[in-house]
């Protein structure tokens, strides 16, 4: 899709579809196994008559959301969806389905459904002759609300970010290992977002030791989001009775490996796409030596300490040559720290 | 200075600042122990009649340079000038009655001289019946071209800037020593940049044991410029003989010492004004535990190495209450890199 070509209609279609972006982002987090998805209805002229997002496990896909709001406005309106509409019976009936009784006459979406299983329900609106058209926004989905989702289909494992907080030198506590707030709030309130809209937050047993973290996702307040991730602790060792991660917060796995291909699996077994690894440097540099680790969040603090642990251990790299190398996708301030946002580059 | 308000006159001027700023930015770096400075000369009808840049120790200053270019049309003009012109006899002539020579009507200047034995150029100027503005694009300037001058009148010490090169993760090295190339190609030209427009490079005697460098300023195909910044190693041992630092690619001094201060203290007997600190470990801890970094500039690589050295060494901090705090100034690519430019907040 060239922007500069797009007629009138093509152009609300684009918007539509960002707005099915933030239909998806808003329950991202609440979908796993299942892809967070977003749909919006325009009605014959255009005017947005319906928006709906994925419900939780056994609910309602996007479309039928979407649709349920429209109800007979939708007729010979677009859809307009996030991820090509599926056309398999899972726990719920096609999407595909629900679209051809709402008598929707096209129905555009951003990214081709991955799952060979769920493929084909472009194919068959087009053959009940419903003007079926994919790949608008189709990359900024993919990095998007669909990134863990598609990474997970791909390759059969839970998607990882390794999110860390560290001074502009590189440190993640001080000589006396002392840590509580390197990072700034802005940068704290911006984690527990993140947290809210993932599956699982993992971290290494020397990580409860140390700092006795709840793990949960907390707004700005304190308060507890309604629903919190799954929290799980990497070690051989027993965890001390009274961690915060033992409390009632939040459900607790503990795996006893070392091992983190077999900490995916067994989350991957629990339906868990999207995992938040917060370290400390001994998982994080296990992650990344394994080749487990999907996309780097780092929040630079803007102080300098010169001596204490740093965030990344033993990632298996002798020499230069073997750095891991990975490309900066993104770069922000949050609040006073600089917050990095970087991918693999795998060769 | 609101610019919102300005009338078209007033935005002439502030252009014409910009390009008074360019000709001070093209002479940073070979005007020490004097400002670099940059002065534009426009006529009566504001149209730009010559600019200028201070030249090397003993050479003129900006406004004279400008004003020889503009000749007889900058009689009834304006002289827009980076700094409040001087009215003292140093080395040359003072500008303040260059410009009264020339028959300039306005003079406008954006810092004023912080300088006491120069000071009052400006009011010299208005006492002669020329209309004498200050302030115009004055933090600019300030934080810009005249940034380490104005720190060196200010503290009596030259301008440290500590600049490293660091992997995502804090590391300057990998385990086996190795560091070559940690940073991209456009981040090596850039740092070149930076090298020619100071007066000194600063290294410490283990930079030179370990990698060798030749701390020249050179360009992308790797050609030396003209002038060449001094060239400092600091520490007690003796430097091996055949160190490229001792090449007669440029000047080298060997500052036999432990003491950041007495580094400085050296280098500002000889005019030095603005310092590039580049490492290693050790020497930048030295410093900043010292309180004598000015600014930091970091160029984080997108790589994760998990073993090595890291940026900065002991800089006398045992707990997180006690880091060296930064302000971010700046962010921006630098190639694949992410290049951070921060000050600290001294409170
Ligand atoms: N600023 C931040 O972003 C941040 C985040 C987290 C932690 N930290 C800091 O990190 C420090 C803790 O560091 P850490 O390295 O001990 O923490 P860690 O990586 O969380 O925990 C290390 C432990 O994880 C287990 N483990 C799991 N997989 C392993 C493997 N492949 N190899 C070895 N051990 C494995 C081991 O436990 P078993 O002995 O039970 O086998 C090991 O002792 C603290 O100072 C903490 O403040 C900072
Ligand atoms: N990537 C980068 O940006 C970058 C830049 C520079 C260096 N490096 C890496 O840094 C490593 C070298 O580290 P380093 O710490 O040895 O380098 P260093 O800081 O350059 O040199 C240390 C030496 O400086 C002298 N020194 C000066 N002031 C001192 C003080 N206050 N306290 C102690 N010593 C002082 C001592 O020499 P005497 O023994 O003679 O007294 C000491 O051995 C190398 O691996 C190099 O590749 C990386």
């Amino acid at each position: 899709m060239c922007p500069a070509r797009l007629s009138a209609v093509e152009e609300s279609l684009v918007a539509a579809m960002w707005t099915a972006v933030e239909c998806a982002e808003a329950v991202r987090g609440t979908t796993s196994p299942n892809p967070p998805v977003g749909c919006v209805v325009l009605d014959r002229d255009g005017v947005v008559v319906g928006t709906g997002g994925t419900q939780p496990p056994g609910g309602a896909h996007a479309e039928v959301g979407a649709l349920a709001v429209a109800g007979e406005r939708a007729r010979g309106g677009t859809a307009v969806v996030t991820l090509e509409p599926c056309s398999h019976y899972g726990r719920t009936p096609p999407c595909a389905g629900a679209l051809l009784a709402a008598g929707v006459a096209r129905v555009v979406y951003a990214v081709s459904d991955p799952d060979p299983q769920a493929a084909g329900g472009g194919r068959v609106l087009a053959d009940a002759g419903v003007r079926v058209e994919g790949g608008v926004l189709a990359d900024e989905v993919a990095a998007g609300p669909l990134r863990a989702w598609l990474h997970s289909v791909a390759t059969g494992r839970p998607h990882v970010t390794w999110k860390y907080a560290a001074t502009l030198d590189g440190r993640v506590a001080a000589a006396d290992g002392t840590s509580r707030w390197i990072s700034s709030g802005d940068s704290r309130v911006e984690v527990h977002e993140v947290r809210r809209k993932v599956d699982a937050i993992v971290a290494g047993r020397g990580t409860v030791l140390a700092d006795d973290p709840a793990l949960t996702a907390r707004d700005a307040g304190g308060t507890p989001a309604a629903r919190q991730p799954l929290r799980v602790v990497v070690g051989l060792g027993d965890l001390p009775g009274g961690a915060r991660v033992l409390d009632d917060a939040a459900e607790t796995l503990h795996v006893r490996t070392h091992d983190p291909a077999e900490v995916l699996a067994v989350l991957g077994a629990r339906g868990v796409v999207d995992v938040l690894l917060e370290g400390g440097p001994t998982l994080a540099g296990a992650f990344t030596r394994a080749g487990l680790v999907d996309r780097v969040l780092a929040y630079l603090a803007p102080t300098l300490l010169g001596a204490g642990p740093v965030a990344l251990g033993d990632a298996g790299v002798a020499t230069i040559t073997g750095a891991h190398r990975l490309r900066v996708e993104g770069v922000t301030m949050s609040g006073p720290d600089v917050r990095v946002s970087a991918v693999p580059v795998r060769d």
